[in-house]
Parts: structure tokens; sequence; C-alpha cells
């Protein structure tokens, strides 16, 4: 019933029921009570006493309660996670392209003729409003030339040195302290509770496979993301996976529901995304409406960033213009409120953002 | 120092020294004789006591023991199977191919356009010799209208009612009464040592997946295999994937360590297969060769078909003709040899081959 009740609040999506009922937290403070009277430490302190965190601890304990309906085995209790805009900060531009942008700069003075080619030329000069008028090819022919043309590992290593000491802008702090300490202690809490967490993401799987088991405790093997084609070579009598400049596998949008399939072959109980265009083609909606279509209890929230205070506020769910990275459309607002999506406002539900923070 | 006695005895490979070589055994003994006197009881009791089981209690000791400088933490502990030939039997055809000629069988009513048309009017008319000689392509057109047109749920299903009834030639048992007992208990002494076994097979994912966790405990995740493109289609208001006539993926030859890498991220340490062509362009030679690439103790193991009174003997590294159906090659007993990869002989090797036998 109670969980019958923060659905219902989270049900009536507006822009105003973004705004956490501080009601819920009486129900919270019930919830944390043990049968023995005694209470549990809060699994996740950097939320606020809202119905969405209401809504995590209902469901690990639906999902986990041997007597309860809604149990399910430890061996198929799967999360999946979006990383950009929902384990961490992906405005002004995704890591990724930093990372590539940053490539592109280290690479231009072997490459003379770059000055006069675009995309490569706006990038260059640093253009930024011809960077945000990019189509799918000019960041295609950008990730040719950054990611390709050398083995896995030579690329892994590429990946390791930047994110170790790159610095993303406006904090001027590691892109990997830009992570969101809320979804950390989600992320643990159901860990912690036998659940294996996957990421699911639209960036590339080598490139999150560098830093997420160090970063968020997800180890290569439940890493999921877009793959450009390897080639087996054999060098010097050691073989190694050369990256080729075409893409292989794209997760994103309905790929996400597919790359789930693929690597997984079970289908998650939770799901959290962020974003998803007006066309649906890009962004966590499919992987979120797989996720419920499954029996049981089931989880499903998207991170709206409406703290421009402390991180950023953008997209049309946030009342804002629409944005190229991470858009939060109207149409998946519609279907959030539709299918009874957990919204969480980062401004109202989360107590803290980063893990740095005091 | 044991280790290495028995892999020079592999490592000298002739068709004659597949016979193991009994004196081996004094070694065994010893090797399960325990610190403090007391016997263990035999992981591998379907296994003769020969170098190759030796090769396989070694590796485990070596990368499990904290002290041993091969240990490997746990969460990386990774091993690999090929399926057909490896883990089942593949003569006289594929279990896969087995089902895709009795689905068409079933279907063939409503096709009439069957009777006249290649390589459909082959299968129907029983022509062994014709379909002995079917191309890739005509592969390709038998799995699309025996495999694609429905859901993944629906495929699972129809795979599912097939495997639980149909029976395999010669033997009149079901295809998964036909497993390797002498595999299933490595399999099992790998995971009760911390080990997680996948299956890297040529064969369908999907296909696959629908009977994994049941015959062999491998549950759907650590299935990677060959796979068709899917489409993410809105059913009445429920999603599933549609099985589109397109390769997707093909975990064969190179693919089996593209797909290693793709799906697990993690380098196995050891890996079992059986087959490859002259060409290498199938078959499980890449997949040794990507584990055997790795640092520390390292496992791997081809099985030999050379018992054609107990299960089948073919190919040219039994001494006898190729076949198209799982071929061990000549090159690929070259390339085992130089590399010192366990050639397993299930006639000299294996005690027992199905786990029925008395």
């Amino acid at each position: 019933m109670r969980a019958d009740l923060s659905r219902n609040m989270v049900g009536k999506v507006s822009r105003r029921a973004f705004v956490s009922a501080g009601a819920a937290a009486i129900f919270l403070r019930d919830g944390l009570a043990m049968a023995n009277g005694e209470v549990q430490s809060d699994p996740l302190p950097s939320w606020n006493n809202t119905p969405s965190k209401q809504m995590v601890l209902d469901f690990v304990r639906d999902t986990t309660d041997k007597s309860s309906p809604k149990y399910v085995q430890p061996a198929d209790r799967i999360a999946t996670f979006d990383q950009d805009g929902t384990l961490w900060t992906e405005h002004p531009l995704y890591g990724q392209a930093q990372f590539a942008l940053a490539r592109l700069a280290e690479m231009a003075p072997k490459h003379t003729e770059w000055k006069t080619k675009e995309p490569f030329k706006s990038v260059l000069a640093g253009d930024r409003a011809a960077m945000g008028k990019f189509s799918e090819a000019d960041w295609l022919q950008i990730v040719a030339a950054t990611h390709t043309g050398m083995s896995n590992e030579a690329f892994a290593g590429l990946v390791n040195d930047w994110i170790t000491t790159a610095k993303a802008p406006r904090f001027d702090r590691l892109y990997t302290d830009l992570i969101y300490q809320p979804m950390l202690e989600v992320m643990q809490y159901l860990r912690a509770n036998g659940f294996r967490t996957y990421i699911v993401t639209g960036g590339g799987q080598e490139f999150v496979r560098a830093y997420s088991d160090r970063v968020y405790g997800v180890p290569p093997e439940q890493v999921v993301g877009s793959s450009i084609v390897t080639q087996y070579v054999d060098t010097n009598g050691k073989p190694v996976l050369m990256r080729e400049p075409k893409v292989f596998f794209i997760d994103d949008g309905p790929g996400k529901a597919i790359g789930i399939n693929m690597f997984i072959g079970k289908r998650p109980q939770a799901a959290f995304g962020n974003s998803g265009s007006t066309d649906f083609k890009a962004g966590d909606a499919q992987m979120l409406e797989w996720a419920q279509a499954g029996d049981g209890a089931r989880l499903m929230m998207l991170v709206l960033h409406d703290d421009a205070k402390r991180e950023y506020a953008y997209g049309p769910a946030a009342g804002l213009p629409d944005t190229s990275v991470g858009t939060f459309s109207e149409a998946l607002l519609l279907k959030a409120t539709k299918n009874a999506w957990v919204v969480i406002s980062m401004k109202n539900d989360w107590k803290k953002i980063y893990p740095w923070e005091s």
C-alpha cells in the first residue's frame, strides 16, 4: 500500500510533482524500522526522505524478502543503469566526446589537412557553435580518427591516461569525480542485496570498461555499450583485437533493450536512465519499457536534471530548451507519466550530488 | 615439475601420443593426496588417470592457491567452452541443424514452393548427400526460414519443445543426453573453485540459452554465440524483440576471440574446444590462442573425437577423412603441438562419455 501511495504520487507527474512531498518522510522512517524495533542504518544517506527514495527501498524489500510474492532469486536479480546523465555529469558535453576532442587536439600536428577539413576544422578552432550542429556522421568521423587504428588494449591505455588526468570544465575536477553519490548508493545497496548492476550505455563499451570497475564497482563483463568492429590480428605471435573505423552496435534507444537481451539474456527488474529524444531513437525509454514488461516488482527511474546550481538544468522536462546532449523530451515525460516511472528530481530528491561535497 | 612433465608428454603430439601414458597415474594419485595425508574425493571421476586429467587438476591448484605465483582473483576466474563437439555430440549433424531440419519438415505443408526450390527441396527429400554439400548461403536460407520472423521468446519456446522431445539418431536419446560427463565434471570442478564457466559457441546464442542453465549449469548471461539481428517492436503495448533474417554476429574462428572480448571483456585462463578448419576461419583455434596470450597459468584443451565405438571418430587429426562438421584439421593439430595445447583423447582419457552410461 505504501508503495502504491508513492507510485500514485509520482504517477501524477507534472513539473510541480517533482517537488517531492515531505509527508512521505513519515512512511520512510517507518519503512526503515525493523521488525525487532531496531533501526537500520540508512543505505541511501545522500537521498532526501522523498517518495523516490522510498520506491527504491520498497523495491529491494519486495524482491529480496522470501515471503514476498514478488521475491526474485538472487541469480536473476539484475539492475541496469545508463551512464551519461544517470551516473555522472554529461554537460556541457559527454565525457567520451571530451576525450575525443582532446585526442584530436593532440593528434592535430600530424594531420595538417584537418586545418581545412570539417568536422576537424571546427573542433580545432574551438568553434562550439559549429560543433553543436555536428551531425552523427560528423561525430563518427571524429570517433574514427580518435578511437580506431589501434588495439583495444592500446585504446584502454589512452582512455586511462586521459581519465585520470583531464579536468572537466566548470568544476575543474576529474570526470570521474562528477559521479552522482546518490546513484552510487543505489548501486551499492542493490549489490548488497544480491543484485548485479550493469551499465547499459550509448557510450563506447571499451571506453567505459577502462574505468567502470574502479569508479562504479561494475566489472567489464557488466558493461554493455556501443561498439565498433574489431579485427583479430596476429602481431609477432601475439593476437590483438584491432579497432576498425566501422560501427558494430549502437546501444541507444531500442538498442538498449536489444543490448540487454544480447549481453544479459535476462530481463532487469530495475532500470535507471535520464534521457529520451522525441522520436525515442536515442535514450533510455526502451530500456525502461523492457524492464517494466516483466512480472513482479519493477523499478523504473529517470534522473531529471533540474539543478542548475549544483549541477546543470536542461531539456524540455525541466522547462528548458531542448539539448542534443541527454535530452529529457516532453515525449519522454508523457511516457514516464503514462507508465508511472519515477522521475528523480536532482534538486529535491538528492541531498548531495557529488561524493566530494561536504 | 609434474605439470611440465605432462606438458612435454602432450607437447610431443603424434597420433600415437594421444594414447595417454599409464605411467602418469602415479603422479596423479600423488597429486590427489592432501598435505595432511587424507585423500580428497576425485573431482573428475569420469576421467582416466592420464596427463590430461592431471593438467586440469594442476591448473586449478595453480590458479586458486593464494601462495601460488599464478594465483587468480576469483572475480577474474573465467573458463570458456565451445559447445558442439566439446560439450555434446555434434555428429552426424549439429543439434541446431537437426532442429532446423525438423522445423522445415514441420513448416513444409504451408510452403509448397519448397518442393522445387533448393536448398529446401534436398532437405525435404532427405538427400543427405546434397545436404553435405550445402554452402553457407544454403544454411543461411534454412536458418532464415526456421529461426526468424518470430520473437526471441517464441523462438525459445520452439527450441524448448524440440529439445525436450526430439531424439538423436543412433542413440535414440534426447540431444541433451549426449553431453559429455567428463566435461560436465570439469565445468563443475572449475565452478566449485570460483571460476565462471562460459559457453562460447558458433551456434545460435538464443538457441543454446534455451537449455544451457538446465543442462550445463551455464546461465544465459554466460552464453556467447552467433546471433541474428533483432528488432524492438511494440506489440499491443508490450515490447518484444523480433528475429530478422539477417546475420548480426558469427561467433566462430576469430569471432570467438572477438565475442569473448565483447561479452566478457576479460581474458579466460582456460579454454576448451575441439575443432579448427585448415584456414582457421571456423573453430576454436583463436579462442585458445586468446586464452594463452595472457599471463600466469593457462589451460588450453582440444577434444579429439577418436572413439567410433562409444561416440564418433572423425577428421584428419583422428587419421580419418575431413568432415564439414567439427573438423579437427591437420593444421589445428600442428598448431596444438606448437603451442603445447592438451589434446584430449575421448578414447583414452575418458572413462565414461555420457552421463547415463553405467
